[in-house]
């Protein structure tokens, strides 16, 4: 049986990264999510266990301290966390998982999960990322100023990923994403008892 | 501007590796081939440095201990050799190498070219690569059993690869081979200038 593979996509904001999960998660519904723990409240609808595991800001900081996340991140003042022994249950049940998760975030999954496949998605140009964030008409100037200088500090941890996908046409670069996922699907390192098996089977 | 890459596709005789390989080549068509070195005298219609680059023994022994050949090897008396020097050029102009070798000179390849991205094609089951022998028909029964024993030692050297293909329906194998050969277009280490470039240029 094939190992399950966690895949790993970052981009900068405006790179196209949503539209781009999306279509793969429709075309693989295999493809898992692993439930994120938070110490924000919960919303309307959300439910603990589904949507995220709520959990207090101590009860947070001592499954931190106990190595249980494989990253966590603290935004605008709430901390969110990957739990490791989960993603690695499905992992070894053959499971996919994808993380769609910023660089920092990767980073530490780099360090934390043996195997993961890291997938940068990445604009043609800068130009055409600030025009991309300008269409989209939802932040102020100084806003976008700060995307751009994000997404500039971001694409120079590009390069330790193991695929570049450029998103200058939205096929093509669907076509990359996927062959990468797939392609990750394919490494004997994933598959260790694919040949042993055809040679001891008639 | 993007590194060639060097893809070697091998397999047992009867996995499906012409067919599959024929459709990567129509539907790349900027994919190249090497021309080899070759003692044999030349077919007819055969066109020296298209077909091959025919040599004499002695020429062919000389630039074997030159270390001219990326790979070679001796088929029925006589030699066969690929070499290095035209390939690493195509590469260096960013020109993609379709290799179709078997594994004795996939290894030599993996040994002297760098940065080789091999694709090994196997069958289901053997049972299934038996029947697809047969079908053939091109074969006696000793010849049969042959190539079945050379198919299980080539397919011990599969986990070495870099994407094992299971052949098991000819469009799910194509999309895997496809697959991996877009991916290691997308490694970094073949994009060595791609987010450089994307920081330095408006």
């Amino acid at each position: 049986m094939r190992q399950g593979i966690a895949l790993v996509i970052s981009a900068p904001s405006g790179a196209g990264k949503t539209t781009l999960i999306r279509r793969l998660a429709a075309e693989f519904p295999g493809l898992g999510y692993s439930v994120s723990c938070t110490t924000r409240a919960p919303r309307e609808g959300e439910v603990d266990g589904r949507d995220y595991i709520f959990l207090s800001r101590q009860a947070f900081e001592e499954r931190r301290a106990a190595g249980d996340f494989a990253e966590w991140a603290e935004v605008h003042g709430n901390l969110y966390g990957t739990p490791l022994a989960p993603v690695r249950e499905m992992l070894a049940q053959g499971r996919d998982i994808l993380f769609d998760i910023d660089v920092q975030g990767a980073a530490q999954l780099k360090l934390n999960l043996e195997g993961t496949c890291f997938i940068f998605i990445l604009p043609p140009s800068m130009t055409e990322l600030e025009r991309r964030l300008r269409l989209r008409g939802q932040d102020d100037e100084a806003a976008i100023e700060r995307r751009l200088a994000n997404a500039r500090r971001e694409l120079c941890e590009a390069p330790w990923y193991d695929a570049l996908v450029v998103n200058d046409d939205l096929d093509a670069a669907y076509d990359r994403l996927r062959a990468a996922y797939v392609a990750a699907t394919l490494a004997p390192a994933r598959n260790p008892r694919l040949v042993g098996d055809l040679l001891a089977t008639p």
